[in-house]
């Protein structure tokens, strides 16, 4: 139940070393949570943010091991908390069986000036389905 | 004795919300350490990357208030560890007295080929000094 | 025979004024030649770059018309011009009927120390196959 | 009387070969121009922005010799034509006495619904000071 987004490492991720530049990596996690949003939760960005937006209020990450121009990372983006207008979410990216990125993060639904609100009923229910569904899993 | 960083907010940061992208304030963050690792450590980027690197191991970021275009960010870098080969960071961005970003990372040191090295005795030297002189302003 | 490479406009595109900000744009064209390279001359980026590069020396761009957050790009790529170590590219961006962007690009395919190489035969001929078609089409 | 901007190639701009990624190449530029709205045409972008915006319509570029990390350019900005609500602009980008990079551009003042208007007069003089200047010095 676990939401995966595949995304190969490209000429313009990489850096002189040749590896991923990270602020890259956060481009990826972004694409990953617009396609979750648009995909499961049915709120696609565009038209969110006519009315307001999802800013990320914190994010940690981890780097694992560096990835490589060429490579194919699955990113599985995971829902681990439903606040009232927040939700925390939880990332992988992996390279075959190698763990390259681990990152968790809070996300607050606003409105477009920028104060919090609460989720749609619709979308707070695909929230929590998505963290039930991980409980089951783990 | 901290290192401090003038950022304006510029067009190409913002998003349309109008205010920063998150993955932005890293090249930020990362174009504040390359200034660090020039001006202070003189370890240039430059020079460094002709035989290896400093990536970022991890980072954790929380995003206190929103960056608007036009917004002058003064990017506050200190040093709060110093590893064999480790070094970690923390970063807080202010706009005046507002704080926008704080952040802690840390950042190996590494051969051309990934492996970790330990810092140069000079180089060590001016990242302890830099630690020592953080805790005596504390 | 032209090269289609579909692309959505994302978030991480659009300036505050909600429209793509032009040099995401060339992100997008880098992208489109990348898969060329992969898909149809089998010369994927990440192995060509062990041992050399195509990079562009020259590109005139117009953009038509703004493209907005959520619109759907079929970027078109097509062969104007096969040289010894060169080819002349030529790219349209259309939302539905309507074009965006209309590209005409130059690169050299260059040696690691960066100087200009012939076109392997089998990649000389793929290109100059993807020509031919092109002048037939018109 | 041209307009100069020094850029630094950071770690940021560059690709696995080493060299200045050309889409970032872009993102100088636009950093340029929008010194040079502020600077010189007291027309900052962050002001601009909450009325309309200056999109570029067209810019052609060549890349003559590759940008390595480290290199300091400066850009030189000159106005070579003034319209209703256009302007066209040449850029050359240089690291001591070796061009890099010329490129001209196109861009229009429109509203925020995208429709061109006309320059305000103060700086439309602005523009033509600029624009005159050139002819002498040429």
């Amino acid at each position: 139940m676990a939401f995966q987004f595949p995304q190969k490492v490209l000429f313009k991720h990489c850096d002189p070393a040749g590896i991923v530049f990270y602020p890259r990596y956060f481009e990826m996690l972004n694409d990953c949570v617009e396609a979750f949003f648009d995909e499961v939760l049915e709120m696609p960005f565009e038209t969110l943010h006519a009315t307001g937006g999802v800013p990320t209020a914190e994010i940690a990450t981890r780097f694992h091991r560096p990835s490589r121009h060429g490579d194919q990372l699955l990113i599985t983006l995971a829902v681990t908390r439903v606040g009232r207008s927040s939700a925390s979410l939880s990332f992988v990216a992996k390279a075959g069986e190698e763990t390259r990125l681990t990152a968790q993060s809070t996300l607050v639904l606003v409105t477009a000036d920028g104060r919090s609100r609460p989720w749609p009923d619709a979308t707070r229910q695909k929230l929590l389905d998505r963290e039930e569904a991980r409980s089951h899993e783990t």
